[in-house]
Parts: structure tokens; sequence; C-alpha cells
């Protein structure tokens, strides 16, 4: 394979990838050298901005370290990440809605006695989330396991605050014999994915910005049944229109209720205004053995 | 935009880009996301390869710094480089070729006088580089800046040598009023690509030598031309057909000639085997004012 231009390259690429023993990545990576090939030939890249591209890869990957992954990001902002959570997960209608993973999950997150709150010193209004966890067919799930995290008021996540040595509006609580599962938290706000690195910059010269309406994260696993990535968005957000990672299914969205300074649902009295918000999880039957 | 589906949301993200000021920008980021999206719809991506892919693209980040490029090495492995250089240096026939950038080029490489040796202490076969810069219409230039890196006999160029803390067999000099060019370096190598990273595991998940024929790189310019990249190959290399970068053209392999110790053509007498290598390099005139 000599002599090649800009043409016979792809077949080239395909040629010399021919030996690998994985035919999946075989096909993956030459699909993806295909339509990379095609991009570069449709928009005539110039070497300028082949270099420009070298660069701003090197920039997310510089950034990128153990609490902050600009990767996904990307992926987020460019409508990668919501179109794989799509394609894997269309789902029976009646279960819950799947979407983006984010940037933000921790694993080894505290665990919680349902009742406890997993704040754990962020401030915020108290918000106090609850609901069920059942499957397709209705029955509930006892056990599930549910993880949770969310942005504290000012819509930074502990791990974005380099002063806090502790996991902060994150835990993992699991459903109880009666399928139900409730916390105490604090309302979640819209905040600005980090736009302090090239995402950031990306975004900005698009003329987009980097908003994301107000919503708790969840990932809910239970055996026998298909894991759930999933957020819960808050109704009236200013934001669920025009979500900077294109998270937002309206099956999705609930309304967080405000309550007066008083009793609380876990038989408490806050001096102070609170919310409530309840919502029902249905998970899919795992499609594997 | 919301409840987007695999389907709806490259449509969306193409709509959410639409106030970006620099309408170029705009064109490559939409026709990027376009076929990003294609390739992930057409392999029915998972979420499994897609975390892959940003473990990958993290690593890749990761082990790049001022002295290793691991992203330029991905595109030249990938065939990208190849076919942007290709696509941007259609030249009349006469011009001499240019092939890829490769990640080895350092700014600010020491300047040199012909005929002196720019190996500067790296070890091998003596070799004297000699020949002609000229414009396509046959007229020689004079004070073309040329500079050149290779590998020394072992196939690494100095930056690979953390031990090193100067420039090895690389440097700049200038054509002389004739148009000639010549300097003292030394044989290059056959090498294998940085393969203890990311680069190299996919390669040989790819089932992928990562092995380039021996060669020097030469960068030139001249005012009133259009700048050349290229590279001289050595005739008979065993890599010549299975470039790992895709580099080879073969109005670019030329016959390095051994000879057996004696008159060298600096004038002194080498009590070692020692090579020639000519090349004439014809540069293009600027497409530029």
């Amino acid at each position: 394979v000599i002599d090649i231009d800009q043409w016979s390259i792809t077949r080239a690429v395909e040629l010399a990838n021919a030996r690998g023993q994985d035919s999946r990545i075989v096909h993956v990576v030459n699909a993806l050298v295909r339509h990379l090939h095609d991009f570069a030939r449709e928009v005539r890249l110039t070497e300028q901005e082949w270099f420009e591209g070298v660069r701003f890869l090197t920039q997310v990957g510089h950034i990128t370290d153990e609490r902050r992954q600009e990767f996904i990001l990307l992926s987020d902002t460019l409508g990668l990440s919501t179109l794989v959570t799509a394609q894997n997960h269309s789902k029976p209608t009646g279960c819950t809605e799947a979407t983006v993973f984010g940037p933000f999950y921790v694993e080894g997150s505290p665990q919680y006695l349902n009742g406890e709150d997993i704040a754990n010193g962020a401030q915020g209004e108290p918000c106090f989330v609850s609901g069920m966890v059942r499957g397709h067919d209705g029955r509930v799930i006892v056990g599930a396991e549910i993880s949770v995290w969310q942005s504290d008021s000012e819509g930074y996540y502990d791990v974005q605050r380099p002063e806090i040595d502790r996991h902060q509006a994150r835990g993992v609580v699991h459903s109880l014999p009666d399928g139900r599962y409730h916390f105490k938290s604090l309302l979640a706000a819209p905040y600005r994915i980090p736009h302090d690195g090239p995402v950031g910059r990306m975004l900005e010269a698009l003329g987009r910005h980097p908003w994301r309406p107000a919503h708790l994260h969840f990932m809910i696993k239970a055996e026998g049944f298909e894991t759930l990535i999933t957020h819960i968005f808050r109704e009236g957000d200013l934001y669920l229109e025009s979500d900077a990672v294109f998270g937002v299914r309206s099956s999705l969205v609930t309304h967080w209720v405000r309550h007066e300074p008083g009793r609380t649902p876990d038989g408490k009295t806050s001096d102070e205004a609170f919310y409530t918000l309840q919502y029902d999880f249905v998970l899919d039957r795992s499609t594997k053995e």
C-alpha cells in the first residue's frame, strides 16, 4: 500500500486492519475510519483545522482527571451520549425512560437507610424524595439498589468543590419490602456544565449556553432487571427546552412541591420552606439470561 | 428540543448550533456530528463500547505531553493524516510530493551551516545528504529554510531518549546561492512508532505492526512557495509496503548508497563505511498572495 491519495486511503486502512482477531473491534474501527474520512473529505478539512482538532483533543485529555471527565462532556454536548442511550434502551411503554449518565457519578458513594439525609452538609432548601420501584408487570421490587447524585443549591456537585473532602448530595439506598424508597436531600438547581475548559470554549464558538435544567440523577439496579440510568427533572425549569446535553424526556419531568415551614414527611418540623418530590420507577426485565 | 431519540438527536444538535457566529466552525462541527452519529447508529454502538471509547481517548490524552503527541499518532495510524495531507497538496506533476508531518518535529531546532554534522553525537553510520531546492519552473531557490529530523541508528528520535538533553539528528540549514544544500548526519533506521501506549494497544487489537520504513523528515520553507512537508525513504526497506502510518509515496523513495571506508564528500577520510543520499526538492508556487 503505497502512493495512497485522499480516496484510496480508506480502503488501505481497512486492508491493514484485516488481520485483527476480534471481528467486532475490526468492524467498529473500520466503520469509524470510513465515517471519519467521509467527514474530512466532505468539509475538505484543512491542515490548520486538523491541527486545531489535535490541540482541542489534547486539551480535553489534559483537563480530564479523577474529578472531571471532559470527554464525557464532549460526547454529551455533541449528542452522542443521548444517541447511544436511546438506541440501547428501547423499552416497552410504561417503563421509565433512560437518559444520559453524565460525568458526575462517583464509585463507592455512601450507603444510607431510607429516610436519612443524603445532603450530608451540602447547603440548600430541604427536599424530601420518595416513590416506588416496580417491574413492568406492576410487582414491587424489593432491595433494588438506588444510587442518587445531584447538585447543591448553587448548582455544584461535591466533586466540583475542591474544599470538600466527603460525599455530599449523593448516596445509595435500597427499596423497602413494599418497594418504597425515601430520603431527605436538598433542592437541586439548574447549573452550567463545567465550561471553563475546551468544551465550554466549543459551546461558546457554537453560540450555545452551558445550562442544564435542575435534576436528580438515578441509577437503579435490581437482579433480573435492566439497570436504569436516568434523571428526574423539575417542571417549569427555564432550561427544559434547551438542555446543553439533550437529556430531557417529558416523562421524566415532575412537579416538585413547595411547602411552607411546618411538619415534614419525616415527622419533624422545619422552620424553613421545604420541597417534596415523588417519582415511581418502572424497570424493564433484563434481556440477559 | 425534548423527547429526542437516536434519530432526531442529529437534527437537534444542528439546531442548537445554529447561532454560532463563525459559519465555518458551525459547518465543520455539524458535519462531524452527522458522521459521528451515522457511525454510532450503523454499528449500533453499545454503552460498554462508548465507555471503552471514552477510556481510550482519556488514555491518549494522558500519555500526551511536550515530548509525545499520541493524538497525532492516532490520526496517523487511522489514515486521517494522509487524507488531510493529500487533499491539501494536490501539486502539479514534477513537484515533490508531500507526506505526513508525524509527531516528532520540535520547534527551535539548531541552525547549522551546510556541511556541518547535525547528528550532534547521536550514534550510527555516517550519512551525507545533499541535493538542490528548485521551483517548479526549474529555477534554483536560494536561502530556503530546510528543517530535517530523523531517527538514530536504533530507530529513536532524541525526544524519545529521556537521558538526552540536547537536539540530536535534527536541525535547520539554508540552501546556498546555487540552490544546493548538504549536511552530514547518520543512517536513519526503520522504527516502531511509540507502541507502549493506547495507540500501540489499538494496533495490536487490529493485528497490525507498528513499524515505519527508514526515512528522513523534511520541512522546506521559502518565500513565495508552498511549504513542503515530506519524507525521503530508503529503497529496499522492509516496511515500504506496510508503513504503519501510510506515509510512503514511490516518488519519495531513493537509493541510499553505501561506501567502503575512505574519502567522504566533506573531503575527510572515514575509517568506517558510510552512506550518501541525494534528493532534489521541487517546490510549488504559493497560491497565497
